[in-house]
């Protein structure tokens, strides 16, 4: 598969977060001669908040993981990529607890304390004893640094590995976040198949992570669509190993924690952009900015029915400033708009206004920034001071070839 | 633009009914070559019943039928292609009045008695003095016969004409449906970029015929989906002559109805399912099957979600039976499922059954099934007694062509 044309120049430089290791393996579930299995351990005493798909048919590893959340303590990430153990039945369920088993033994700690996410094929037995195997000698190979390696094992349909960096403070004491993330297909909000792990030193207990981590969530990995599929096992999970040197804080609303707020949603926008940079067939990364809407909520889904709209989603493809289509998207959103107080720009240029085209709009830089790699559309509804941003990428022939072609 | 593989063999033979005439005409809106404007003259008496675009950002001709539903009288529906006449502003509305106004005189009717439908670019004025200028003439040329000739005048993207007719009788006397439908694109539920025009003869007020449209139009236009998308402009109107010889039947819950409701429901869903048949780059027609869900609507919703499914729709066009992507979108429904009870057919074949696959079924009759140009998915979710079908077609290239290069 050619690395997508949105792809960003490199891999980032991670740096060690303390408390945090990894490893990758070869277990051969279903890619040959490439890495497929990752383990993330974590020192004794790290809380873990996670946000999950709200798919109805979620997998096994979901299940797991939502079951354990509320304890909020780790010390293991297991993930493999070539089978999502989805749609697998009892036989799926089993897996799971096989493959927590051993992990819990390998690094001698509690079941509870194994979080698992699987991607890839769906209603195939995943084949757990290849991955049991690999589990028994992962930790002996356990290295700070091996974030690329990471990035690169958890890889499905992605063109090139995801990772992101910031570095922070709280209460004036460095602090590092360090994410990876895959997915590039069957992505929606809500957590499409997207999986994401973040890990940082922060001192920060379970129930103070996992009120951040859903903030930060929603304004990153719930503001991006590519097809708007949601997944069975779309898994978002963040965790704190707590070696940072700043006094523990035990309330989300600190104002101490401002500073990690903002890395933390920074980190996770990063991480969602480069999903949707990966998005199939993509060949423009579109960013679609709603204001003038009732609420956040509202402006948010007017922002998805646009970036969800196969017919806007084409016409850029097509590089045609087709606002007429925005029109319709907004008004197929079901929130309020006011049609005559409608406003769009392309690019900076208004284009509509005062729900009609503005008389004799220069349609040359409009068009001169429809050919470029990103598209920015701004769409006032006209009725309140919501605002929310979407991405998303275009509609191309690749996603068909490509989804018409891949037998899952 | 070649004719959709799936389009039926020919335009039915379309009869008279009584009381009802049309009349086409070519005003060069946009296209060149062929009629662009319909008229459908009703005697007087006539009721009127509509189903409209639930779009914010609705069409002004839409909104012009809308004030006037309510009080159920016809004289005559006005239909324009090429040129939507939506995000018009007051433009758009004092076009309307005009072409309204012209009708009204040339037939010697009430101006609320008028109806009006326009299907085309967006966000471009209505170049009404064209329309109007025929509209003088085409009073002379009505006749009770050329439905087909009306089906074509109203086409945009279309690949074929779309009629239909039925034959049924109310408290035995003969009575006939007769319909014409356009839309190929922006289809999807609530009233996508679809126009659907529907005479009959029977003897019925508003209210009942209001009544039996709408729940004939829940079972039929609105379920199918070609995109997903909603268009600003759809229109299905039911007139009634009330020629026909049976008494007048004033409460639509009336036994005597039953055939009636049955020819009409079966009426649109033909023509439904015509406009899927030429859905934008289609090349399989798809029947999803929705049983065992919690209600009728839950069941429609996840018929839509599966429907509506890129990954789906990409699957069916690469002819691969891809039963992972139908868990997934039964899963983003957000409706009720029972994943370990969630049971797929392909081509009456049980591939998926108690929330995993089933083992070792014959993948050969499926594999040739998914060659076919129709497409049969059951689904059983295993909650309860909901039940729901929906029409839908593939995603192919064909789409993205028209789409992206197609500039309105």
């Amino acid at each position: 598969m050619k690395k997508s044309p949105l792809a960003p120049a490199g891999f980032p430089a991670m740096p060690p977060v303390d408390g945090v290791r990894l490893a990758t393996a070869s277990c051969g579930i279903k890619y040959k001669g490439r890495t497929d299995l990752c383990l993330i351990a974590f020192d004794p005493g790290s809380s873990i908040a996670g946000v999950l798909t709200r798919s109805k048919t979620a997998s096994a590893p979901v299940e797991w993981c939502r079951a354990r959340l509320p304890r909020g303590r780790v010390r293991a990430i297991v993930v493999n990529s070539g089978n999502a153990n989805a749609f697998t039945g009892k036989k799926g369920t089993a897996s799971v607890d096989r493959v927590v088993k051993a992990a819990a033994e390998s690094l001698d700690c509690r079941r509870g304390e194994v979080f698992v996410a699987s991607t890839g094929v769906i209603g195939e037995a995943l084949p757990d004893g290849l991955v049991i195997k690999e589990l028994a000698r992962l930790p002996r190979k356990l290295d700070p640094l091996p974030w690329q390696a990471a990035a690169e094992a958890i890889m499905t349909t992605d063109t090139f590995p995801k990772g992101a960096v910031r570095q922070t403070e709280i209460a004036g004491q460095a602090v590092t976040l360090c994410g990876i993330a895959k997915g590039s297909g069957m992505i929606a909000p809500d957590m499409a198949t997207m999986l994401a792990f973040a890990a940082t030193d922060a001192r920060l207990p379970p129930a103070v992570l996992q009120r951040l981590l859903r903030q930060s969530a929603d304004q990153s990995f719930n503001c991006i669509t590519v097809d708007g599929d949601t997944s069975t096992s779309d898994t978002l999970l963040l965790a704190a190993s707590g070696k940072a040197k700043h006094p523990r804080i035990t309330d989300a609303a600190d104002p101490r924690l401002k500073p990690f707020k903002a890395a933390l949603q920074d980190l996770l926008c990063d991480l969602a952009q480069q999903v949707v940079r990966d998005g199939e067939g993509a060949s423009k990364f579109v960013t679609i900015t709603v204001g003038g809407a009732a609420s956040r909520a509202a402006a948010r889904r007017i922002g998805l029915a646009i970036g969800n709209s196969p017919l806007v989603k084409t016409a850029i493809a097509g590089e045609d400033a087709n606002w007429g289509r925005i029109v319709m998207a907004v008004g197929k959103s079901g929130e309020r708009a006011d049609r005559d107080r409608l406003a769009i720009q392309i690019g900076g240029i208004a284009v509509a206004a005062r729900g009609e085209a503005v008389p004799g709009y220069d349609e040359a830089p409009v068009a001169a920034h429809m050919k470029g790699a990103t598209i920015d559309i701004q769409v006032d509804v006209g009725i309140g001071r919501g605002r929310a941003t979407v991405w998303t990428c275009d509609l191309t022939h690749g996603y068909i070839s490509i989804n018409a072609d891949y037998r899952s």
